[in-house]
């Protein structure tokens, strides 16, 4: 295939080419910084965003900018780091290749080394007719989405006359016990309990009712079992009402079917269930159900020493488990990336050293003042683990700036309950005069 | 027509219904807080958007929730108010009943009061067409798709390795130089010249190319001539051209046609003309070539002294010269309103002193350190009505939270330079993989 070639270069440097601006593709990027590289990382999106709290943007609480930051400054200090916004559609692994599409057409990006860390979608399990009624929460526009179908359930209601219906319109179903789906269903419980309260007169939102479905035994499976009782016993005190060992069957506008109950909602959530983006049919290499690209030790493709796949794109298994969908996994994969490309420059052929996970622990956080954290032997719940979960969260912010902002709206949120994010934007570009609302 | 009615009461206060949450209908709302009368205002969005700090949203340096706030939470104090999101289709001043549109299907509103503040729209001069090619600037949501119209400008121009298009590709065309187009064109040359610099590797964002036309004789008609001067001396030193008596005749997905001469650019942002919501046409009511209705003195239409429009809706003339469409003379009058429909509950039929503007002066802000203030005899520019467009925008922010965000990101922004909100969000609604970008 003979496409132009963009960012074509005249440098004798190796270029490495990453795919995705997630943790593990920012991670890799700042890991070569020093290294003699040239850098080019291209994003479909044009920034970063700050996972963990996308659940926040849902809720109300927070706003775009305060847990995203453009990829491009992020990353501006490093000199020989381009960043391109553009599609990747596939890969030409024989001429070492990437096939992109862009606002220029197709064009092919030439690599030496390639970093592919595209991370998950939303996964429906072969249902993906249910995405249309049950959004997922993988990028802003999906926190937007997801916020405005919370608000409109509040607005409906509101002028529903028929008390009877209140309690239907209010029903929040979360498929999905993970850390996603807990935090979502404490900080929609905290929002009716706390933040909405005074400001309706026909609805009451303290009818608002929150089930969360997981189809497996219990719920935060990621977490030591003690923890997730503790959470489940403090979802349960807010108002959750918790179904483990319950399959989702069907989803359509007006409710949900699971365990062979229907369910009235028009409001449900997907918080469960990734699938890895495409790299592993790029590559066409072997998968694990989840189509997760099987690496080797050293993070690269069997017979593709120059291919790296990192974070939740890949499936780095270590004493027997694969290791879990979470940011510290792509970001340690990430700076070892670094390290490794660095070390193949200097020494040719060097051995690498196999990659090595370093477990620094596992928090979730539910409504005010609780959160459960797992970090080797310690196990905390309550206050402490929430004050941790606060400090560690604002630090890892991508933008300085946002810490400020984000300090400042956590701390009046922490005293007043207010969410001051609660604007219904999406979906409603140039709406025509007439168009049916809400 | 027999609709089923959307809060019918048994109370026996009057009811005093209020069309719009922009700064009209919420003055009119706080107004009649103290008021023996049960307030319900319906807007079509859940929020009041601070009009005034849009292009800094559209400009990247803002977030949505910085500059709006839930209308219902504004008003959350006042018990005897309620608020209701939906689409007013028109009125029955017969029966006294607003109709509208909303989740519950077709809905009589009745009224003893009513209140239209239902602002502009963005006119195209009966260019209609234009409006897919030239966005406005009118809500949040317009402000993220210039946001993104914007930014996407410069990702293409990256990718674009022949640099003889770099400039068509930076240059913005921003039609209209009212405030409007005067604050988005400083704030985007700011942005070009200082926030997004370091931030490219194969394009120059000093490239930048802006373009301001009016078809007017000079910019900012509203303010007085030396000032206009003094800003547009200081636009021409941050590189924005000025063409006045420049009528736009045609705008395609290319190029703009303004003059006779042919612009190419993909980046044309409206910022030209109003024209009156539908709330004429629903009161079949004299109105000026705008479309706004001709008040009497006490701001109610001819014939209906229960209807009174505000704000925007409506035409004032004062000394001959019909009120500017600014926050003011809408926050005045609504609160007039207020005043008035306490009167008339008091006394009857008492004959209402006639509203009366009281002008506190005009503000506009080109870029960093300038701007300027005409109010009564003083004219000021630059640093110190800066200082004051600052401090005035700051304190009439809608939520007490965000003059503490925004003052952080003010603050930050000055000093770096930096624009944290360089997010492009808008249309991007679970993308179809393989789907063309930017």
């Amino acid at each position: 295939m003979q496409l132009d070639e963009l960012g074509a270069s005249s440098s004798v440097r190796p270029r490495v080419v990453i795919v995705g601006g997630g943790f593990g593709g920012i991670a890799a990027a700042r890991g070569l910084r020093n290294v003699p590289v040239d850098v080019f990382l291209i994003d479909r999106q044009n920034h970063h965003v700050f996972q963990p709290l996308l659940y926040q943007v849902a809720t109300s609480n927070l706003d775009c900018a305060d847990i995203a930051a453009p990829i491009r400054s992020v990353l501006h200090k490093q000199s020989r780091t381009w960043v391109a916004m553009g599609e990747v559609t596939g890969l030409d692994v024989g001429s070492r290749r990437v096939l992109t599409s862009s606002t220029r057409g197709e064009l092919a990006v030439p690599y030496d080394y390639l970093v592919l860390a595209t991370g998950v979608e939303q996964s429906y399990f072969g249902h993906d007719e249910f995405a249309a009624f049950a959004p997922g929460l993988k990028s802003l526009v999906d926190a937007l989405a997801v916020r405005g179908k919370i608000l409109r359930a509040y607005e409906s209601a509101e002028i529903e006359e028929d008390p009877a219906q209140h309690q239907d319109l209010l029903t929040f179903v979360l498929v999905g016990a993970g850390p996603t789906g807990v935090e979502l269903a404490g900080a929609i419980a905290e929002m009716a309990r706390v933040s909405v309260r005074s400001d309706f007169r026909r609805v009451d939102p303290r009818k608002t009712r929150i089930l969360l479905l997981d189809s497996g035994p219990r719920i935060l499976a990621g977490f030591d079992e003690s923890l997730a009782q503790k959470a489940q016993a403090r979802l349960t005190r807010m108002g959750v009402e918790i179904r483990t060992k319950t399959h989702v069957e069907h989803v359509d506008e007006k409710a949900v079917v699971a365990g062979g109950q229907r369910i009235v909602s028009q409001n449900v959530l997907w918080t469960a269930g990734v699938k890895a983006s495409p790299a592993g049919s790029w590559l066409r290499a072997d998968t694990d159900r989840l189509g997760r690209v099987q690496v080797g030790q050293d993070l690269t493709v069997p017979g593709r020493p120059e291919i790296f796949v990192i974070g939740d794109t890949s499936v780095f298994e270590e004493k027997g488990k694969p290791l879990p969908g979470v940011a510290q996994v792509a970001i340690q994969q990430g700076r070892y990336v670094g390290r490794a490309i660095a070390a193949r420059l200097k020494g040719g052929t060097l051995p690498q050293h196999p990659f090595r996970y370093s477990d620094r622990g596992n928090l979730a956080v539910i409504g005010k003042n609780f959160a459960i954290l797992e970090s080797h032997r310690i196990k905390l719940s309550g206050l402490p683990a929430w004050v941790a979960w606060a400090t560690i969260h604002l630090g890892f912010l991508p933008q300085h700036q946002s810490q400020w902002r984000v300090l400042v709206t956590w701390a009046s949120a922490y005293f007043s309950g207010a969410r001051t994010a609660r604007l219904i934007l999406e979906g409603r570009f140039r709406p025509k005069p007439g168009a049916l609302l809400p």
